[in-house]
């Protein structure tokens, strides 16, 4: 298990601002996974338009199963940069690009994650590491230790 | 001109969290100020319905013009809180809030920001602080610091 700091984040994303070749119009972050990352590089790249889609994994009686919703309109756009924390079994990505795709034939889509993994079913567009373990992320630990904490005290 | 760190957004998350006497089914995140604090709100809250729209400011021939696009579809939900950094002017949250009731008479809107200000034209149903300087957010100032420092260095 490994905790993914702030810290961490902030040179990440530097990286992948200066890794970058695709001038996007806008992000989509699948949700909640991407939405930091969207915000940093909101900013990064000065693009103010950014769109969220929510991919919903939940188990039903049989398997899992992957729900997405709040498909966004991306008409007016040419070039979208779809982004997530991790490329962790790849279901999630593969899934959203594919209704992207098939809703916007005339958009070009790449992918951005911080983390991918080797065996996922889809590899994105660019990566900043390889997850080898459970991964932490600040995002996820941070708020829920302090809440637990503070009603502890 | 004040700097507004992570850490200080961490306790003030945990405020908000404490403070909310409201259970949304999800959240929208006026984008793109709003993007950060619904990833961290959606963890702390378990909410998975993670919705954004954007709010865009920008100055015509004549005067400021505010553009609301990407407005969610929002039909499956009974409460949503709306969510952004800051009430500075108020006419985002306004016409958000307006846009949205418009469209969904059935649902119950709370809106929630870090920072309001007295002389706004509209004040949230949950704040943390009072703006009283320009405040500089971490998300904003962190990555664009880092990536001046690189391309100098």
């Amino acid at each position: 298990m490994r905790y993914y700091s702030y810290e961490s984040f902030k040179t990440d994303m530097e990286t992948l601002v200066c890794k970058l070749d695709f001038n996007p119009d806008g992000i989509v972050a699948i949700s909640r996974g991407g939405l930091t990352m969207a915000h940093f590089l909101g900013i990064a790249l000065d693009l103010r338009k950014i769109y969220t889609i929510n991919a919903i994994s939940f188990v039903n009686k049989i398997q899992q199963e992957l729900q997405v919703s709040n498909i966004p309109e991306l008409r007016d756009n040419s070039k979208i940069l779809i982004v997530d924390e991790i490329i962790d079994s790849g279901t999630s990505m593969e899934r959203v690009l594919s209704i992207l795709k098939n809703i916007n034939p005339n958009i070009e889509f790449k992918t951005a994650v911080i983390f991918a993994k080797k065996n996922a079913r889809i590899q994105p567009d660019y990566f900043i590491q390889e997850a080898k373990e459970w991964i932490e992320f600040f995002w996820e630990v941070d708020i829920l230790k302090s809440l637990r904490e503070r009603r502890e005290s």
